[in-house]
């Protein structure tokens, strides 16, 4: 018997969205030596932080606070909002799912770039959505007038772009980003993915107008923080869209430890900044890295380095060598973009080994 | 400008559906002394599982597995079923908004109890859904009669039956179960929430059988092994219905550190039994204190215990009268229930100390 299913899980296709590092391990049956495939922050969690959850552990059988008090608290201090333009939740990933649902109806398209994000286009596909891909420009950046263009054209209610964007570590300036939203259709959302923004140059951010109903800001501990582990984001827009959140949430989603754990990391910017700093050497030995065997690379602001392999064939061929030297990185899944090899940025000894392994895979292809 | 919401969001009305101990204690200015109103398990966590929390928190920088491979092998040994039997999921909330997008369509009729979990509520309310409520018996127990009855003349897509019941406590026995299994219209799914099964006789426990179609059965880690602030929950079921979960849950949505604990929790079942054991005398405790002044109970299968004060406004200015006293207990929201008043079991220590409040706060009323 066929499930009694809602109309639109039962027009979703068997598949399996997310093959993460653990999976392929079980494949291989053999664990990864180097794991800098998914853009995790390898120079990881503050003392303070682990400090916390250690002594919030023995309590863990307390649940949340529904409301994220106090770390909403601290988050607004920070970003020099109020406690009602912060609304948390399971990792951007959560939030995002939070924004379809409650931002669009069945049909209804979403505009995004061509190898963006794919968990969001997940959630797009999941609320019976349609996607309109806008492609990368030649330079592998984010296209601002070909967007609000497509936008305009399918009367999108979401535009999504991430920025820095992941997977190019491609930046828009605060222009570009003000293009976008003055160029906006009339009840069409950006949706403003700002996971990688700590790497990015602060100057070069959008200002912060925690007024502005035209856009969502998304942003993570899962980056400079180094709590992937733990599934915190938050997203920082107008209250009345912050209200609207809770609505739909799930209001215990993101439990008492991971509250803490955040809370702490937003009390040590030092370490933020120690990670920013580390990040950026490891930026530029991956450029020099490929400088020094002729393949060129994306400029990043990112904690990744897309490594360009010239073509699709050969950077699937390069993804398997690597993985046969039990290195996970991972390619981009769309045309032009997957003539890359995305490599998160490791700790210093991590990226002598890559290098040395990447050079014989290179001799290998 | 009103932002530009779906439609069903668009017709929710402005609530606040959860409020913490948390923020009332913000409200008074002044923290509770005794926290027993969330069912939280006071008895804590496992040694083996805070000693797994310590050792993994220097790593949650690391994402987690998304498939959940570990857990849900441990955890289809621990049930006999198979690993594709099980979906895990941030917590029995979290699995409940799953099952309520994947089976129904805005505008289908969901079956209840009337004054039953409100967060299943929730998310059919969120959904579009229309929510059909069914009066709790004269002895307050779920209806199974009645139940079924309902969902044949609604023709309801889901029919939601909590057991052993929150908030009452009541259980039902496998025949009972399996009469609603039974009479079920087709094409309806029983969500059979059992969160405080492991404080039910387990001969009374319908029989597992991980492949029957209609019904999917909801665990939890919050209540005997305490992880209730790192939510994780888990759902058992035939395998085109797990199989369903992964093509709309959030994948990422359970973190690492959650996974570890909730694994190490699997592995401790000898806490699991003490902690049963334990609360099996604090509900002894709370049925004397009851007795002792001449208010009736409810004979519970769970880790609290209703307490009879005669009226719902009795009961209201109970736990007003408590409150002012520091302790934290639930009354549920919907007549007749509403003349009780919950009390989670607490520690030996816990317990003594409520009963002189109570005792105290029964004197003032």
């Amino acid at each position: 018997m066929t499930p009694p299913f809602s109309k639109i899980l039962g027009n979703l296709p068997a598949m399996t969205p997310f093959v993460g590092p653990e999976t392929i391990e079980r494949r291989r049956a053999k664990p990864f030596r180097l794991r800098l495939g998914a853009n995790e922050s390898n120079f990881g969690v503050s003392p303070k932080v682990t400090a916390a959850i250690v002594e919030a552990a023995p309590r863990a059988f307390w649940y949340c606070d529904p409301e994220h008090f106090d770390l909403r608290g601290k988050l607004a201090a920070k970003h020099g909002v109020e406690r009602t333009n912060v609304v948390i939740g399971e990792g951007i990933d959560g939030l995002l799912g939070v924004i379809v649902r409650a931002f669009t109806d069945p049909g209804d398209t979403i505009v995004t770039s061509a190898g963006a994000y794919p968990t969001f286009n997940y959630h797009v596909v999941g609320y019976g959505g349609r996607l309109d891909f806008v492609p990368y420009t030649a330079a592998c950046a984010n296209d601002p007038q070909a967007l609000v263009e497509a936008a305009r054209r399918t009367d999108a209610k979401l535009l999504y772009l991430s920025n820095p964007d992941n997977p190019t570590g491609s930046f828009l300036g605060a222009d570009a980003v003000s293009f976008i939203l003055d160029k906006l259709p009339e009840r069409c959302l950006l949706v403003f993915d700002e996971a990688y923004a700590e790497f990015a140059p602060p100057s070069g951010l959008l200002p912060l107008d925690a007024a502005d109903p035209r856009l969502i800001r998304l942003r993570t501990f899962s980056k400079t923080h180094g709590l992937a582990g733990m599934r915190v984001g938050y997203a920082i827009a107008a209250p009345e869209i912050v209200a609207a959140f809770d609505k739909i949430r799930l209001h215990f989603g993101v439990g008492r430890l991971s509250q803490i754990a955040a809370a702490a990391a937003v009390d040590d910017p030092g370490f933020e900044a120690q990670t920013v700093a580390a990040v950026a050497a490891g930026r530029r030995d991956y450029e020099d890295l490929a400088r020094g065997l002729n393949l060129p690379s994306l400029a990043s602001h990112t904690n990744f380095v897309p490594i360009d392999l010239g073509t699709s064939a050969r950077a699937g061929r390069m993804l398997a060598l690597l993985e046969e030297r039990d290195v996970f990185v991972r390619r981009p899944g769309v045309a032009p973009l997957d003539r890359f090899v995305r490599v998160s940025v490791g700790l210093p000894e991590e990226r002598t080994l890559f290098a040395e392994i990447f050079h014989d895979a290179l001799r290998a292809l």
